[in-house]
């Protein structure tokens, strides 16, 4: 098991754009209750599928597996919850840190989001100054929520 | 995708009991719906995670990947729904075909069944004498039921 620490946030501007060239992404959830998540993603020629467990605080215990890109596509037509999630992901070093950018496609277009994963809930972050405010525990902006209740309806 | 094409039966007699020796299982479910399921299975010291889509007829889509004993533990304790299935299953080779006998344990003591993959919905099948009523369609005897309505309260 992994543990997965995150912090979400939102952006205030458009800075972050030109700092990394964005790989696309399609996923889907098998399930999507609070403490039980399965996700399947496929990220350019590379899938993957992972379960997400509760959280406590902004950790959250994670195991992922590699999988075959057809099996995972089978998968995101067949057993996956609709519809499909699709976000561009912009991934920016600064610091010694990883901002994810994830810019939402379809029916959340519109909603952009700044993750970073840390090594301690302590850890302390410089926030970059395209960083606004923090989300991390807005179950509103989980993607296992926006297939659901998606951006461009809230 | 792999597809599982299987029929159920119960048995008659303990006559398939002196043809294999068991192995014990422990098996959860991450999801349970019918057509969405997500299964933790430990067998001996190697573990599976499988998933299965909807049924049609006796056949059903299939994926399975092999995953670390230690995070099949992680996931049967955190992420499975409980009870856990606990089960002794007996392989048995007869006519080319692979019987998998389960005698079940916990909750669900008392309760045996023959399984027998096939290549083709239409293969016919020689019934062992001590193979009794087949059950493929009755639902209760998924495995992914059995943990929510046991046996012994049926």
């Amino acid at each position: 098991m992994g543990i997965e620490i995150e912090r979400k946030f939102l952006v205030v501007s458009d800075e972050w754009k030109r700092l990394a060239e964005p790989v696309f992404m399609r996923q889907g959830y098998i399930c999507s209750l609070p403490g039980r998540v399965v996700r399947v993603r496929i990220e350019a020629d590379s899938a993957m599928l992972t379960m997400k467990g509760k959280s406590s605080g902004i950790s959250r215990g994670e195991w992922e597996y590699a999988i075959p890109l057809m099996d995972a596509e089978e998968l995101l037509r067949n057993l996956c919850e609709q519809p499909l999630i699709e976000k561009k992901r912009y991934r920016i070093a600064i610091d010694g840190l990883v901002w994810e950018v994830d810019e939402f496609l379809g029916d959340n277009a519109g909603l952009i989001i700044a993750e970073v994963e840390l090594l301690s809930e302590e850890q302390s972050v410089i926030l970059p100054n395209w960083v606004g405010e923090e989300v991390s525990h807005d179950h509103r902006y989980a993607n296992a929520n926006l297939f659901k209740h998606p951006y461009t309806r809230w």
